[in-house]
């Protein structure tokens, strides 16, 4: 199988986990507890980098201008929708009738960001992002300087 | 301000709160909390609810080949990487110093999302979701039937 197919199995198949009674309800207690435990958080945190390692390399073969950290980064983007989508559309959940609509995104949008994706594009907020004013009120200032069409 | 930008705006700006100690400590609990009592998961997504309505009807604007059903689910999608982000990269969290490279992603690609999507292709996976066998293994049959490249 081909790894673009492979990374759309994946997530399809990750996203038919999430709806699943016990990931529903497992997950949040061990995002809740990490905040509190940090031996809970250090071995969360391993089984995530572990779980990504496959994913990561994936990313690479797909999108060869990609280094391993901006990869990772990659991945973590998707894991985050992932992650995220328990609390929307998991088991029970008001949107879980949606999840198969989530999924048609996620597999379209995510893979075609893996394959399209350039480091430069990846770090174009770095500067605005370090020199943004603590409190958080309005538009971004980079965000007016755009030209608006 | 045009609502490409206030879409890419808030964004940013709900990525930088998600960084701030209080979103990262309190979100996991009200996540975990709605899995036990039904009122905190009424209220918490009476609120999620209420967040989505002023994105959803920018969607709407961005994009009105999509409905009010298709633009919510796209705006489900985008706070399920929001709320997501919080695990990985909030407060003190192993990628938190990745926060910058992933708005940077988010803008481009969720926002583009908004502007391209058509209701054929978010309903695409309806079928292959609602016929895929009840054990998650292997890739899903509707992807092994894909032109492979």
């Amino acid at each position: 199988m081909d790894d673009r197919t492979a990374l759309k199995a994946g997530l399809f198949n990750v996203l038919r986990d999430v709806q699943s009674f016990q990931t529903t309800h497992l997950f949040p207690e061990l995002w809740s507890l990490a905040n509190h435990d940090e031996e809970i958080s250090s071995l969360l945190h391993n089984f995530y980098r572990r779980l990504h390692l496959p994913v990561i390399a994936r990313i690479r073969r797909l999108n060869p201008t990609l280094d391993e950290a901006d990869a990772e980064t990659v991945a973590v983007f998707i894991s985050s929708f992932v992650e995220g989508s328990t609390i929307f559309a998991g088991h029970g959940k008001p949107h879980a009738g949606r999840m198969a609509d989530l999924a048609s995104i996620a597999l379209e949008t995510l893979v075609g960001m893996v394959e399209t994706m350039t480091p430069e594009r990846l770090h174009a907020l770095r500067e605005p992002w370090a020199n943004a004013p603590p409190e958080i009120s309005g538009p971004a200032e980079f965000l007016l300087r755009e030209p608006v069409g």
